[in-house]
């Protein structure tokens, strides 16, 4: 019975301290996902296996966690399935799962209220997701997803608006030297187009993501591994070192693209986002236009965004997109949206990392009051439920005990301020205010308290 | 693959207008439980089925939702298993669990971490609970609870201001008609004794528990039929109609218990629960003692509390109470605390019974720039982003639409005011300001816009 319990690998307990510093974090991009406009959504942990399956990828639905059916979950299944194996078994005894991002969910909520929905749908969504991915440093089993989109428009607002709420969070988590990378989906495609190799795009990508890692001369052997002419490897070169500042690359880009239809008008959407951000006065000093990016290229039909952190180790905390065709699999064709995610675990590790977390994101308690014994105890019950009365959170030590003890109380949870109240203060009926940072004591009186706390 | 899509029975998408009202609720039982000093705690969804299994009786086992083991989940399975049937099966094919509620994982942190804990421990845990349980109305397979326990204390402080943070929270939503009720866990065994039926105050709450449905004659017989004498149920009977006032309740309880010595206790108990509440001012004008309260009778070992809204259909919207032993299945005995929470749904409803909701609880937008066309369309987005620094939730449409289209778009996300700004108002520097509700418009100044947002 008393055997010590412990929590599934991959999984983490989040106690005070964490909880304030997260909850610093999911409520600065909340406020700033509302100030846009955004509306919150929430979905059920537990989908039909049926919306989540064949999202993801093979490799994804390996991923995604199933549910048992209750009760005798093999009632469907016969001695032939148990023998064939547990890929037959799977279907007849799961019939659901737990989500594995909120974009799918997003998409099954939209086709299942799409007479309901107000387009375009600007909707946010903060919530855990799952997968059965082999826990490891920095990748959980469970972890948070915080989205926002707008589906129903292609208008380019909606790209020169995730750049400002990209920089509004991060701006006001105080997080240093991020870099917000953009491209387009359609310029990728327009280098390819360029060089002789149309609709190999995804090919292309995955070797010039391993530009900064393996260098030009690998990159260069790979793609003629895969097939890429010796011109066209040649043509590609000049498009990976297209540099200056982002007016100059778009003029560089734009000349390399040559005739491309697809590749200009990726150029265009990029130019008119930049243009729409300066009209707007949106601050885009972080904005980089990278042609290599090409973050979930299967996916995007348009602009691709990717935030960056220089100098830390960990990946990018957010990226997003533009896709065309969201909720044609859940049989709602030709929906336009566009949108973006934090990934509130790496946040979290880089301002760590950074140490930029503000000292009052613990939520704690401001004042404890020292419980003596009995009389002092009743002394301060009152003036206890007068700064609660007051919004100031604030507490009794719930029995007597020593002092010490009481101190460490205070200290572990960082109350900054401890009021004791002995004999002599009851006489004079008042009460000593003791300042646990500095130690200075001050006798003062109830309502003096009461301004103090308020910071009156 | 374009099939409609679907959600589990039992399950919920929170749209935009209920997740407003719901984080209405939420952010106020937050605050509170915060302001009480109870700090935040988060668990994950799953935990290890050797955690959950055996802690919420058979029943509780069978509706344990459980996540199959990933890859190959057969395979520690043999034929002879399968022929077993899906009990022998089960153990091998899932070692993992949904959390059937926030008890269980609270016991096992504390547990896992009692050497940094700093005790008295006060936390409070808002996170969704799973249970497979046959979906109806008014019931879920997934559904939030917000609990906030104390442990490490027997101290009745805790006690009193568990109704403090009841009677606060409930103010706060405006609920009418709610009581508080209370029981002590020690006087039901008193009655028991004090009837000679010591020991058997399970069955005795069984019976009482049904005497508004039944009546006295019924329960009477039940008892009589569940082995307790003539003589035990006569003596029972005025002890069932102990009434008054909560002090006469007491006076009228403390004399039929007699020479009980537990029964003593309990009353004592309430006593200085009531005595505290008293000193320390906390408001108890909804709180009723009533003698036949037993919720989880098999866990509490002191106070019990419940709340119930007179008038609605809907059963208890809170509960809790004081147990001796929350952690000593996983191996840390004699750790008393107390705790209760609040049934968020049951609460959601009752409010939408009352019709109580606060008209500004969805979260929206409080300005909508019309998109007349690209001209205007720039010379609103500035403003839009003056706006948004100020604070201000605020949107453009956006793309060109029909008039009608962005007006209803307003009035469905309940928008209170819109800028149209035409040729005209460009013109002049200005814009028209429509006020939703009346129909008002007004030509300002952007400034001025500003300034009638922030309310000055």
């Amino acid at each position: 019975m008393a055997a010590k319990p412990s929590i599934p690998k991959g999984t983490r307990d989040f106690g005070p301290e964490q909880m304030g510093k997260r909850n610093f974090i999911l409520q600065t991009i909340r406020e700033v996902y509302q100030k846009y406009g955004f509306q919150p959504l929430e979905t059920p942990a537990m989908e039909n296996l049926s919306v989540l399956t064949g999202k993801y990828g093979d490799e994804g639905d390996t991923l995604l966690f199933k549910i048992l059916n209750s009760g005798d979950f093999l009632s469907d299944t016969s001695e032939a399935d148990y023998k064939a194996g547990y890929k037959t078994v799977l279907p007849k005894v799961a019939k659901k799962g737990l989500r594995y991002d909120l974009t799918v969910p997003f998409a099954r909520y939209v086709v299942m209220n799409q007479s309901e929905i107000s387009f375009p749908f600007k909707r946010y969504q903060i919530q855990p997701v799952w997968r059965a991915d082999r826990p490891q440093k920095g990748r959980y089993q469970e972890f948070y997803q915080c989205d926002a989109d707008v589906v129903g428009t292609d208008s380019l607002i909606c790209e020169a608006e995730i750049v400002a709420m990209m920089e509004e969070v991060l701006q006001k988590l105080a997080l240093q030297n991020f870099v917000i990378k953009i491209n387009n989906r359609k310029v990728l495609a327009g280098m390819a187009e360029a060089i002789g190799a149309s609709g190999k795009e995804g090919a292309l990508c995955v070797a010039i993501d391993k530009l900064d890692k393996i260098g030009l001369d690998q990159v260069k052997k790979e793609l003629l591994e895969r097939d890429f002419s010796e011109s066209a490897v040649a043509q590609l070169e000049p498009m990976l070192f297209v540099s200056g500042n982002n007016e100059e690359r778009l003029q560089g880009m734009k000349a390399l693209l040559g005739a491309s239809e697809i590749g200009k008008k990726g150029i265009e959407e990029l130019e008119e986002t930049f243009r729409l951000m300066r009209v707007a006065g949106i601050s885009y000093s972080h904005v980089e236009i990278d042609f290599t990016l090409a973050r979930g290229l299967a996916y995007y039909t348009g602009a691709i965004f990717e935030v960056k952190v220089l100098g830390s180790g960990i990946g990018s905390i957010s990226g997003g997109g533009r896709y065309d065709d969201l909720t044609g699999v859940f049989g709602l064709p030709g929906v336009s949206g566009v949108g973006f995610s934090f990934g509130v675990d790496r946040v979290y590790d880089v301002m760590e990392e950074q140490q930029v977390f503000p000292a009052d994101s613990l939520q704690s308690t401001q004042v404890l009051f020292i419980n003596f014994d009995q009389t002092t105890q009743d002394y301060c019950l009152p003036l206890l439920q007068q700064l609660r009365a007051a919004n100031i959170k604030a507490e009794i030590f719930p029995h007597k005990a020593k002092i010490g003890k009481q101190m460490t109380y205070a200290n572990n949870k960082r109350i900054p301020y401890v009021v004791l109240a002995g004999s002599e203060e009851m006489q004079q009926g008042k009460l000593t205010l003791k300042e646990m940072e500095s130690g200075a004591q001050s006798l003062i009186s109830p309502q003096e308290l009461v301004e103090k706390m308020l910071g009156r």
